[in-house]
């Protein structure tokens, strides 16, 4: 048995390497296909190579890392195991990559030992949305679920996701290779996570079994009032869409505070003309409502949309919105989900049961094999800064609770009856 | 007697006519000393011609038409009547340019007689503040109350106050030379000035007197919290600048609503980092109070200072203020104004008596001569817009209510008291 601290110290280390691959020199950013992205592959590479292994690189700039000692028959189901590359500007070092990284230490923690079924370490290309303003482009084409319009998008240089493929020295008239073919048994994908949230600290636990991603709303709100002198035009002559929009914004907290685990928030507000002494002609601001239930969210959004009415009838404005996002919650593979709880029990965690309020890739893959997460504790929440922490203990208990999943799953009936599928 | 309705109709129009000199090709503009206010001077003086009289531009760009015609001695004393010249980016027609012409329009109006007075007809230079970033600097000069240092200030071309004074032909050395002399006797100030407020139409009323400036506080506030991922904070572990914010602005117009003719604004909002999905860790905000009466305004203050400490303390947020403006209420001259009311009502106006939100070159120029001001009704309360407007009836009144003043004035005992000063 491996002592999971002292992996857990290595794959700590590990991220700070990956971090140092930074398109900035200042800190952190590596978007999709970006020199740096070559860089993190290679030292990737490096770290596999003793276990004999020799990762590809997909047309899609997937890393994949198969280790295919598998015993029984050779149409025996893969695995996959990973999470993201790719970060956003002014990152921390282990949204996304701490995942893959302690996917590789898993394949470490496990070498040597065989299991009748292949693991292939994954680390998506592009989960975040920076370069291009599309997420998920690297589990969307493993999900076969890549739009080709997709390839045309172009980033802020004017290169399109086709050409920054070739430019990596990938081919993407090949792309659709990336997609998990049919004739492939795969079995689930498992992917591990930082929380990004307060959740799991709040309640003291290390890590989460996350059950579902939750739904989320995205709308764009404009109340439009009167612009109009701030010195002369007395309280109750106003049509002031600053103040409309403020007693909006209370209604959103206070309902949001009313439902439990619903999320709302208004993190844009730009007022026009925007200036001291005006009183705001507009007032323009984003509204994001997420829940792992769709009703409730959908309700949510709908009570908010009335509120927005009902204020700037009474203040006299119109107000008018548009919806941006309407995204269905996913929910996790329940057996699988069941397998990790079980793991974590016995990898001496409690394991804590959540709803991801972010999207990830487990989202995408979801829609085509039975998918989970794990999610570990997110010191202050803090992530997407350079202050993104994770603390040793808890990844050596994800470590320890990914090896005894495998052994878990390599004892289940349930989970071994998936194959052959054809 | 003067048809004032024909008179006024050629108020409005001169009005059109000034608005055709503009530094913009697509809306008006005529900040201090631009080439196109040399073509202001030279219109009006085309107008004034006929009446025997040219006028001066003094050294601090200020029009001065001078109406000398008097009887009695030789010392008789000078009543100023006017407005400002210049114009905010995007004006209207009429704000500051209507009481110069109107000015224009009550010499016309009273050719032929003589006062025991001298009148002199102001077209102040500047008092929109666009151009340097400085209000009043026309009046100023003329009060005798220009700081050296604005001389020094510079524009977004970098040009200084005295330089654009000397390629505009004048000579800034000679500046103070624009300032009334301690020997000359001013008897006082008069100026007409759209309301650019909604009172007087809101009461139906032509014309307006007013009895004060209103003092004014004007302070940022900056409410900082802590950035979080909109989809993974619950409601309960959120520091959600934009949500303080919002429940300060309802208890800025809460306030506001609760006393008297208080007016307190928030019309400009940043928040940062200001993305839909991401909880906003700060918020600045502007604070905008008026008031007549000053202990009023500092109360107000003080308690949307204390609620804002309040509001952030309950959230676990910190609140950052800084007062940039606190200036003082200022009285207009009671005399005048009683003598204003009074010939308003023989005028066929009803006068309704009235604070100032905004500020203007009488509250400049009543720290050194009594100064008073009428407001004409301001339709929408419409103002810094290319849609403000003017009723061409009220600029009737206003020419009435001018004409019938001088002739009080002119029967005043106490009016002609203040001459000889000396």
């Amino acid at each position: 048995m491996h002592d999971y601290e002292v992996l857990a110290r290595e794959v700590m280390a590990r991220c700070e390497t990956l971090a140092r691959f930074s398109e900035d020199a200042g800190g952190i950013r590596r978007t999709f296909l970006s020199p740096p992205m070559r860089d993190c592959h290679r030292e990737i590479a490096n770290w596999v190579a003793p276990l004999g292994i020799k990762p590809k690189v997909d047309a899609a700039g997937n890393l994949r890392i198969s280790y295919p000692r598998i015993v029984g028959g050779d149409r025996r189901p893969i695995f996959l195991i990973g999470s993201h590359l790719d970060t956003v500007p002014n990152a921390g070092a282990y949204d996304g990559v701490l995942g893959v990284v302690i996917s590789v230490a898993l394949l470490r923690a496990i070498d040597g030992r065989r299991f009748p079924f292949a693991i292939e370490v994954v680390g998506f290309s592009e989960e975040e949305g920076v370069r291009f303003g599309i997420p998920f482009i690297g589990s969307r084409a493993m999900a076969g679920t890549l739009d080709d319009e997709v390839l045309e998008r172009r980033d802020a240089d004017g290169i399109s996701v086709r050409e920054a493929i070739a430019d990596f020295g990938l081919n993407p008239a090949v792309i659709s290779g990336a997609a998990l073919r049919e004739d492939e048994d795969v079995a689930g994908y498992l992917e591990f996570h930082i929380e990004q949230g307060p959740i799991l600290e709040s309640r003291n636990r290390s890590l989460g079994v996350v059950e579902a991603v939750a739904g989320q709303s995205r709308l764009k709100f404009t109340f439009i009032g009167r612009a109009n002198h701030a010195g002369t035009t007395p309280m109750n002559l106003r049509h002031d869409a600053v103040a409309a929009a403020a007693e909006w914004i209370s209604a959103v907290e206070r309902r949001a505070k009313s439902i439990p685990e619903l999320v709302a928030t208004v993190g844009a507000i730009q007022a026009r003309p925007g200036v001291g002494n005006v009183i705001a002609r507009e007032v323009e601001l984003s509204l994001d409502v997420r829940h792992r239930d769709d009703e409730t969210r959908k309700a949510a959004v709908e009570y908010l949309v009335d509120q927005a009415k009902r204020i700037a009838k009474s203040r006299g404005l119109e107000v008018r919105m548009v919806e941006l996002v309407n995204q269905q919650a996913v929910a996790m593979d329940s057996f699988l989900s069941g397998q990790i709880a079980e793991a974590m029990q016995k990898a001496g965690c409690e394991p804590y049961r959540m709803v991801s309020g972010a999207g990830h890739d487990a989202m995408i893959m979801a829609t085509k094999i039975p998918s989970a997460m794990i999610f570990l504790r997110t010191p202050g929440g803090i992530s997407h800064d350079p202050a993104e922490s994770v603390r040793v203990e808890d990844v050596a208990k994800a470590i320890e609770c990914g090896v005894q999943l495998l052994e878990q799953l390599a004892a289940s009936s349930e989970f071994l009856s998936f194959m052959p599928r054809t």
